[in-house]
């Protein structure tokens, strides 16, 4: 069956040259070992990832999708179920990015650990002696969304796409391809079948559906991965002309083989501590530092500029946000509630907190502005700085510039704030659902999700 | 939330003029009354999609879903279970699209009825009240299905898409909507969590995966329409700046709503008589023609030239099919039968049947040409014809053309070949499943499937 393919479309790809495909298929079947630090990252991942999960168990999104799937098939975190593994990922997919507050991939541009972790723990629910495999095959679904999020580059993002639910699916097939065993060729179909449910886009940012999206990528996963061991075929090279990557990337067909990495680099994963936009998150940090400028508050007369590089605001497009979720795509809301505040919390997103008369006045203080493409489309969204200048009457009051996302590798969170926002998502969770689950509860549940491979070696 | 999009985008829609997203609602809540030849034709694609699911019951793409995802939930035509409504969508789907004799319809490039015929038997088989509506939820999903085939253009299937697996979220939940007779706001949240899941390439042509883009269509259609009912949110306008046709479609903004029609035509759709690439209709067509100018049969130093307009080998990419799938996508082949045996019927797309010598002579005698693209994209791919000539030494033995396509709304089906396609696969039902099902046994059971809504009218 490859041969068909290959044969039409082989001249693309030079003589004796490592198709994109077969280093891919690779990756999955014998991944680069771990070192011990990118194995504490991965078990970071999964912690960050369950947490925020149970921040955001009681989301509309998240109850809506637990209640219209609801069954007999498989068991979620709160101890219900849902017809099966498929709608375990879904649901799961969908509280742990209902809240925004989940983990970050900046070249990909990509929510990563919100499709890998639900995927792979739906999986393991169900066939419980592949947990001893999960760190592994997280770390080569996280390769597999590094290496598309590169060959697709930031134009795809720039277009519109939600690149988490797009790269999302294959990078979750990759990861329950290796789990499973999959040979080559099954795991080819894997990632055909999970290509054929790429989608979502950014348009749907602000609505729940932005929820669903994430809870998709890891539901199809789940379909694509199933469908492959039980035989299904599909293409043998998705990424030949008219492909993913000619679809999704406009990239040149055989262009892409040789300049991109497949690296299970876990460190390189960014973790949120404020639960909005990663956009935002520059323009927050930059504002706290201004604030601190301003002994006596930002005056009312003051005027708060801010200049961000190309592609800065792509995803920020809600300048008059009626609810919370809408909130998390605001810029001048999120500005104005880190100079009010000095800080920008859960509560913050909730729907009446977008209202308030105070943080609106100063919105309408705030000014941004995205620097035009120079060059080179560039690559992920980790380039420039953010600049924040607040004058009055012709006179600068402060000026910040951040070059570093927050909780970004380069600027990771200090231990205090990251143990602080495992705590605060708990908290939600016993709130809501009565359960009580203390930080140490929460460790010592989430090494026995992951089983062995964590436990035996960290 | 309306606002905030049409706040910052509604400068893209002139004064007063209604939008293309605010017709497509009101299509959805209130549908143009059919008459009685619509009612009808929306009752015979019922019948044929019905006949080509259980004909494809067996195949191995269909076995595998059943298998994969069995459950409680949902029944099936058979009487197994799979584990949810959704499922059943999909089994049916893909069993529905595996043997490629599904009906077509040729301006927007799709197969409109195994997407919208599985979606609504799946929510109807949980909520048999909702029966009575079916027929008008299937015009309206085949209107949404036009609709969005002319919005997209011929671009959208020439650049690789599957154009049935990306419209067919959007029209099943469109017809689902109806049924569950969503307000506007929840509709148009059906549509973008429809849209969210719009995906699907020919690159999967020839394989397994195409059935199961077909099936994850309709799935995708109450996952969306199921979600939106319990209330989760979506973009107000998927069809604005960086959405639905600017991903897919590459449209201006704004330039659609005027031009394109909203009509639930079902007298629009095509139903195939050869179970292969509709594509490859034309060609068999003028292959059968040009045979009876042929007494002695096609001399073996013959040259068979077929001249097709542009677009009219995109999905024909396999020349060397190795298995009965490829070969519903090699023309060579299929004209090769044609000319070979007088006829092109189900047993030509087993696996071994694709080997044989005497039609791979044939095979190696046929030459297939596509006319450049002169002046626009044309909309479809019922323009021009086909033309097919057959020479020996320099001269003319045959030359035939063919403009409309076998069982198009210009050239229907003879009632006699119809009923023997649906006989013949009834035939293959009885025979994998030991169940009995007589042509007369097969009507009365689509009757009660469809409900009073079909059996009040006609």
């Amino acid at each position: 069956m490859r041969s068909v393919a290959l044969t039409l479309f082989g001249c693309f790809f030079g003589e004796g040259e490592v198709d994109f495909i077969q280093r891919l298929c690779d990756h999955i079947a014998m991944p680069r070992p771990l070192n011990a630090a990118e194995r504490d990252a991965a078990v970071t991942a999964f912690e960050d990832t369950l947490a925020v999960t149970y921040a955001g168990w009681a989301e509309p999104s998240a109850a809506a999708a637990r209640r219209v799937f609801a069954g007999t098939g498989a068991q979620l975190f709160d101890g219900s179920r849902v017809q099966g593994a498929e709608y375990a990922a879904l649901a799961h997919g969908i509280a742990g990015h209902a809240l925004d507050f989940d983990d970050v991939h900046l070249t990909s541009v990509t929510h990563p650990s919100v499709v890998l972790v639900p995927a792979l723990m739906a999986l393991v629910e169900s066939r419980p002696a592949l947990a001893t495999r999960m760190i592994d095959a997280y770390a080569i679904g996280l390769g597999t969304n590094i290496a598309l999020g590169q060959a697709l580059g930031f134009g795809h993002y720039d277009r519109g796409w939600h690149a988490t639910s797009t790269i999302g699916p294959l990078a979750g097939a990759a990861a329950l391809a290796h789990l499973l065993g999959l040979d080559a060729s099954a795991a080819r179909s894997a990632l055909a079948l999970a290509a054929a449910q790429a989608g979502g886009f950014q348009r749907n940012f602000g609505s729940q559906a932005k929820h669903v999206q994430a809870g998709q990528a890891a539901a199809a996963a789940l379909r694509a991965s199933l469908l492959a061991e039980a035989g299904v075929g599909g293409s043998p090279d998705i990424f030949g002309p008219r492909g993913f990557f000619d679809l999704y990337g406009r990239t040149a067909p055989g262009t892409v083989s040789d300049r991109i990495d497949i690296t299970p680099d876990t460190l390189s994963v960014s973790r949120k501590l404020f639960p909005c936009c990663y956009l935002t998150h520059r323009m927050i940090a930059a504002a706290l530092e201004a604030r601190s400028a301003l002994p006596d508050g930002l005056p009312t007369d003051a005027r708060v500029a801010i200049q961000v590089p190309y592609g800065g605001m792509r995803a920020l497009h809600v300048t008059d946000p009626q609810t919370g979720a809408q909130g998390k795509f605001c810029a001048a809301y999120c500005v104005a509630a880190a100079l009010e505040q000095g800080r920008v919390g859960l509560s913050d997103f909730e729907d009446a907190a977008v209202h308030r008369p105070a943080l609106r006045r100063i919105m309408a203080q705030v000014e941004t502005a995205e620097d035009p493409l120079v060059g080179e489309m560039p690559v992920g969204i980790a380039h420039g700085s953010v600049r924040l200048r607040i004058t009055r009457a012709g006179r600068t009051l402060a000026e910040v510039k951040v070059h570093h996302y927050p909780g970004a590798p380069d600027a990771p969170a200090a231990p205090e704030a990251y143990a602080a926002k495992i705590a605060d998502c708990l908290a939600i969770w016993r709130r809501v659902t009565g359960q009580s689950l203390t930080p140490e509860a929460f460790r010592s549940q989430l090494r026995s999700h992951i089983g062995a491979s964590a436990g035996a070696e960290n």
